[in-house]
């Protein structure tokens, strides 16, 4: 299975998620990506459609935002 | 494990967001509950703290609230 992308901000509603979103779908198949340190990344995660973070990137393209630590805004200011 | 329960309300958004969870976790991992039809079971929903629906409650009882298809309130009225 292709690897789901876990876009996040370090924030501690995106910890909380991360460790969900681990348990559940086990972290060989998600690749974690914290926008905010790894800055290179946050117009690869915008392109993709995330506009908040935590938010999920599935295999087949869609994005599921996950409840609400940040928006992507914010983290670019 | 313990299952999931991934709330719903039948909406697109809903439906789009139930296929990724299924397509991740795995049907045998989830059981599905759409609140608009399934109404005795709004109050549980509310109680674990599904505010808004498409929702993922975790087997160790967080809420992943996940894109945004309903409120719980616009389901109840």
């Amino acid at each position: 299975m292709a690897k789901s992308i876990f876009y996040h901000a370090g924030c501690p509603v995106c910890v909380s998620a991360e460790h969900d979103i681990v348990n559940l779908i086990g972290v060989e198949n998600v690749e974690l990506v914290h926008i905010g340190e790894d800055r290179d990344r946050i117009a690869e995660a915008e392109k993709a459609g995330v506009n908040s973070v935590p938010a999920l990137l599935t295999p087949n393209g869609n994005v599921l935002h996950i409840n609400f630590g940040a928006s992507v805004a914010d983290v670019k200011g």
